[in-house]
């Protein structure tokens, strides 16, 4: 008994006999189980079709050994394919008296399209100033620690990480449970630093999700997505095919949000509420005709409005890959931060903001430095969690990830 | 644009529209839909299929004035039936210069299956010795408080109300919707006290979900339904058809029960781990056969063993309707509480236990007053929140919850 999959029938039980994810048997059978490969050029879990559910975790690596390390990652990834295809993490065996090779919290469920995707901090190449890893010299330019930005008010148990881990699937306890085997696998080098859930109702008819505000979220991509998200071709070889994710917890204030009149709301964000078409519109997927001016000649959509500010071009920035997920932690004690500043219970809930870009600091850093200083939305909401890390590029059976890093420096 | 169902295609705005849920053609139109009933003789969300999803939440009241705490259970009802079926808790209407009157978060999602389920804590009826409604004498023998139990580290954040709704659906963002409409309908009268979100990910071949210590939980149910979950023909009027809810939003100590041999996790729970049979059997449904004794003449499901403790009959009580739900709240510091005594950063997950009955006193308290003391169980779980609710029986058309109650007093 050592495939999840096995539960659903024998075709699935011997796939995973077979132990291989590349033959064309392999891809027609996970098509029809809803898996998605984790080896290939990219990571999973950045280009896929988003999920309905996430679970990030970021680690703190604890062991002073550069081959702990190696050996961490070689275990990772070897769990990740099993449990992308719906197999436990480490087969079960048949032995009482050790600890479960696998926790079994998912054994039975489908394998919900599971991506697992591994991303690595600062922390990896360079801590406290101690070149830990001998891979101080390695570090990626791209991967600056991320400036303080304005109003940041970041909880250091929900920030930063040597290492993150971005598990997303169609089943809450599928994702729940790769971050923990994977944690499992690390006992020996790593600490759980931070944890967060995520998840995303889609319409069934297609049209664009809602964040928890009450707007369409994710009408605009990228214009090239390969270009935006992609390392190019001067990365180093272990991020060619990687990309750069940036993670923020941003609490919004519902409470103070649900109070103000539409019309304010849709002053804020620059977009009707109800269509989702930009301000004076009617249509969601209209150009947002930012030059617009009233008969006052003042700008239909407002200077310090989100849209205007969150749009890449607009601001000489380069197009992130926005995946991001709402989160609801339910309720606590907090104190507004703008008038009336209500204090009292209230929900922990929001935007689970993830996502990916070839340059931060041409990208992410620079749009939500803007943002974070002007943006009309920034009274409803507050980042109290925060993460940079380097996703290398995909990985092929036979390696391990970032395998190209170590094997370099 | 009133409904949320209107998204979905004509007939369900033309439904809407209709404003009725008791024609044939709105029985049949929500069988399609995936709705469940709001009005009928018990509340909806207590013998109802389970749904992958729950936001339970607690409110305290804080007006003084019984005509408030009646108008806001007026509107409560209302919404809550709009809200089952698909609708937008209040009409939008198309006034950009007020508050909108659904916060649209769930706007073009399907109903999901939402049930919503209303229950009155010790506060409605009497609170700090007042009897702010003039209910005091109306409060039934079975919502004494709960005591306290062995081992309990309730957090006050977490525990109580004076009222609570648990909102479950298919899909998370449809129940936290149903509270986020309910509680702003509140706001004059009663304050978010707590909240808890939940899910349960069921295997496709239909067989027993697992919880998140990857045993199968939920294997046995109540012999007579009826008899164990409604309160029977002696309860007041506005009981009648009711049933009692106990909350317990209990931590679990993965990190340690991982680590734990499997032989050693099957003797606590009396089963086992992968089949969930009892213990030396082979089949999940097989009767526990409880005085099975080994060949040294011990039993072979430990005195102290999580099934036997739990079995209501074996220890006198009454049966519960266990519908719980596993939760994850992601990771923060916590000290176990139990050798060796690990500290640090560990995952806040683990069970919200949610059960119904006739009579707490006999069911609930009687069973987890034993459990508390010597479940073997207990050195991997915290009970951390808690919460006992009168649920009324079930509301018709005209009606409002709880209506039965306040005429009466």
């Amino acid at each position: 008994m050592t495939s999840r999959r096995g539960f659903l029938g024998a075709a699935g039980g011997l796939l995973a006999a077979a132990g291989t994810s590349i033959s064309a048997r392999a891809a027609s059978a996970r098509a029809a189980a809803g898996t998605e490969a984790f080896f290939g050029p990219h990571q999973a879990g950045i280009v896929t079709p988003q999920q309905s559910h996430c679970f990030f975790a970021a680690f703190d690596l604890t062991t002073e050994k550069r081959d702990d390390v190696i050996a961490m990652l070689v275990a990772w990834t070897n769990a990740a394919n099993r449990l992308s295809e719906g197999r436990t993490a480490l087969p079960l065996g048949d032995d009482p008296r050790i600890p479960a090779p696998d926790a079994a919290d998912a054994l039975g469920l489908a394998p919900a399209r599971l991506t697992v995707t591994f991303g690595f901090g600062p922390g990896l190449f360079i801590k406290d100033g101690k070149d830990r890893y001998s891979l101080a010299a390695s570090r990626p330019p791209e991967l600056a620690d991320l400036p303080r930005f304005n109003g940041d008010q970041l909880i250091a148990a929900k920030t930063g990480g040597d290492l993150c881990i971005q598990a997303c699937a169609d089943d809450p306890q599928v994702a729940f449970h790769a971050i923990r085997e994977l944690a499992r696998l690390s006992y020996d080098s790593a600490e759980l630093r931070w944890a967060q859930t995520g998840f995303i109702s889609k319409p069934a008819d297609g049209s664009t999700p809602r964040n928890m505000m009450g707007f369409k979220d994710g009408t605009q991509h990228p214009a090239d997505i390969d270009k935006s998200v992609w390392a190019g071709d001067s990365a180093p070889a272990w991020m060619r095919g990687g990309s750069y994710l940036v993670v923020r917890r941003i609490r919004m204030a519902l409470e103070h949000w649900d109070r103000t009149k539409v019309s304010f709301q849709e002053e804020t964000m620059g977009r009707h509420k109800y269509s989702g078409a930009p301000l004076g519109l009617k249509n969601e997927f209209e150009p947002l005709g930012l030059d617009r001016n009233d008969r006052d000649e003042n700008p239909v959509i407002a200077e310090n409005a989100h849209v205007r500010l969150a749009n890449a071009a607009e601001n000489g920035c380069a197009d992130i890959l926005r995946r991001g997920y709402s989160y609801n932690d339910g309720a606590n004690f907090v104190a507004e931060r703008w008038p009336p500043w209500r204090q009292g219970t209230e929900y922990d809930a929001g935007l689970l903001f993830i996502c990916f870009q070839a340059d931060p600091r041409t990208a992410f850093v620079k749009l939500f430095g803007k943002m974070a200083k002007f943006d009309m939305l920034n009274q409803f909401t507050t980042h109290t969690g925060s993460g940079l890390f380097a996703c290398p590029g995909g990985v092929q059976p036979g390696e391990y990830i970032g395998q190209r890093l170590f094997e370099k420096a």
